[in-house]
């Protein structure tokens, strides 16, 4: 039987991408909900949501899923504090995978990187530099936050505490257990994300080059099918990647 | 109490470093043999044994280290299958590590490597592109099948089944399953290997390069002292760097 | 006054992206002659011409824009010895511009490749790896023959002459002069070339990435644009590039 | 017959290490100033000069200089606007080469920087990051600076009016015309710089790697060879690689 996707968030570009990709991949769209549409509907009629529309819709989007009984995956970004425990809080009831970056590859890359951070230790420098095109606004970008959480946790840390971003005008010698965060800014590139760990006289360099934007919704897709089969819990991009 | 190593091959470049740098990581060198000595007598004197002889000197040196119950790590290169087999046989008396390169991050790149190629699986094309100096005679380097081997083995297959290597001249698309290795010499590069996924859109690169030869022999120093502890049985480089 | 281009091979995937760009730059398209067309109409009528026909078709695309004192882009690729002396001959009469690879990096690349190489001399070994998608059948691709052959020019030689592509299974060390080429095919990469300098403890890396096929047709067009202001000559792509 | 160098500064990293490799270049040391010893005997009994004492040093150094007639390569950094108007006027009695990297291949890449600014013009962004070691205390690395100034000079503006470094926190799209700058601080990377041009669709990234700390000296002595037979002026690196 083919699983249904509903989408909140459907007219904007991540919403049409996903509509156009599904079928390709094996799934159907059961419909979107937009800003003024009531969330219940298409939360009854899917087998599974996906949402990209905004993080302030994410409360009702949640409660409509959870009275449903239906699996959500949730690729809004810029996330509260609250708004992340609404979703641990729903995940009691139903399956939820929220994630920066719905594209297969980086959610692996976030699984090596923190594998990577636990077994070097604190005698291998992180680094992590991302670039993206001239019109992007923010940086560093929410993936490279990702990956530098990811490393963060491999050495028993967090970003907040061991992350460090511009560098330029410094006079003293890098801190020890310190993730360094640079950007880079020009042209047409959709996203590089590079993760060095820079030990004594040997560099370890694990790279996502992404060059084409359909992977997010693929990748979406691809953890809405994933998704639609799991208990309640509480989920991310690395495990949609199964052995 | 201070670990002492005694050094298999301890006149030659490796043997020389290893015993430079062994202080430093607080190990002691027991002494050494080559090829006119008897290698009982360091086996029996040395709490672990290293061995950067010939692979035609690997069997009466497993013999001795059996013999003496010590543990020995193994980085000769060029070993047959059934000096391959000995190894085996050795591990169910003493604690073996054999290795091809015993640098601790083309270790752990391995093991990320193996672990991508099992959850990425066969849509994700792996090719490995390996750089070394202008004076290097075999190609592709013995690193760069280490690493085609953990990636077929996280394929579920062989680099002898898997493995392709020249391209030049090819008249038809690449084949699906299968494993790229190309070589690139030039200069005194001492060793840069990247093993690339490819998948629809994005790509993974994860990149190891050797800024100092020195860390060849500090991790075969770091793979005694931890190869010292152990019970019998065959082990790899990336166990040595644990959690 | 707008610029007005023919295309020959109009209906190809190039010929058709020509078309849908050149509005957006400043250019009118006159109109195509693809196999059955007479090529001598739409050389009279347009201002400049560009071919992505096929290598079998420029004998007659090259009468007809001589016959009417036409410029030609020539994209076309797999062009013989014969082919390149028909085009030394018409470019007494008109302007041309052949290229293996019309986006404007590559062509900046290949000026800059010529330059290191003079400068670097012999003792910088020069290396090129190239990566496609896995459906491209022929290997190396064509831009990394340009690329060696713009290395060669600079050392003074051919590519004929100093390049060398399979290293699997050598056991000799580099032959100095000589210019490596390796493939790497995966995914769907449009297309990246490096082109390695290692000299004696230093490397210098010229590198293209396409992130866009876009860019080989928008480069033909301002290519295009570019040649007919031209007097009678034979052009490349690094020319278009004016300071 | 064989040229000599007088060296300033050599009791220092850099003045050692020119004493040692020179031989190997075919030059000869005709000896050395410290803090404590005068200028003038060195500058009259050597063919050239070479200085990596510091900064506050040059202006003695240059009088000697000039008033033995004799050409000097200053290789010392973090010169004042005053001191690089000194090195102006002394260049119009003697052969000045002033460099922040001696670095043979670094002075080629900045002449390939400036050429492809110049060519590419600004629908290229421009995107500088370098890597160096945990111990450098400043940032961006006075080699990042000179290949920006490269850039700058290449699209008729400077460094100074361009350049952009700290993008965290950032909530803009980038500013056109702009140069970036990011550093990368890990492990014992000596020193790697990449130049990026990101255009619409394609991206040229020019690089140079520093395999070994010993191509500084033999820069220098590279450059102190050529300088001796050249007449007044000032001169940079690049001019030191010839066709």
């Amino acid at each position: 039987m083919t699983i249904s996707i509903g989408i909140y968030g459907s007219l904007g570009r991540m919403g049409q991408a996903i509509a156009s990709v599904a079928p390709s991949l094996g799934a159907r769209i059961a419909g979107g909900a937009d800003m003024m549409d009531d969330p219940g509907d298409i939360a009854r009629k899917a087998d599974v949501l996906v949402d990209f529309s905004a993080a302030a819709a994410i409360e009702p989007h949640l409660a409509a899923a959870r009275a449903a009984r239906t699996p959500i995956v949730i690729g809004t970004t810029g996330l509260s504090q609250r708004q992340h425990a609404l979703i641990d809080d729903a995940a009691r009831d139903i399956a939820v995978l929220q994630t920066g970056n719905t594209s297969l590859g980086v959610g692996l890359l976030a699984r090596l990187v923190r594998e990577a951070a636990a077994r070097l230790g604190e005698n291998w420098d992180i680094e992590i530099v991302e670039a993206h095109h001239r019109n992007k606004v923010d940086a560093p970008s929410g993936t490279a936050q990702m990956l530098g959480a990811a490393a963060a946790e491999g050495l028993g840390t967090t970003l907040a505490e061991a992350g460090v971003t511009d560098r330029a005008g410094t006079v003293s010698a890098r801190a020890g257990g310190t993730i360094g965060l640079a950007s880079v800014r020009g042209g047409a590139i959709i996203g590089d994300h590079m993760v060095i760990f820079a030990g004594d006289g040997e560099r370890i360099e694990l790279t996502h080059r992404a060059d084409d934007r359909a992977i997010f919704a693929r990748g979406a897709v691809q953890a809405a099918l994933w998704l639609a089969g799991q208990p309640a819990g509480r989920y991310s991009m690395d495990q949609v990647l199964g052995v």
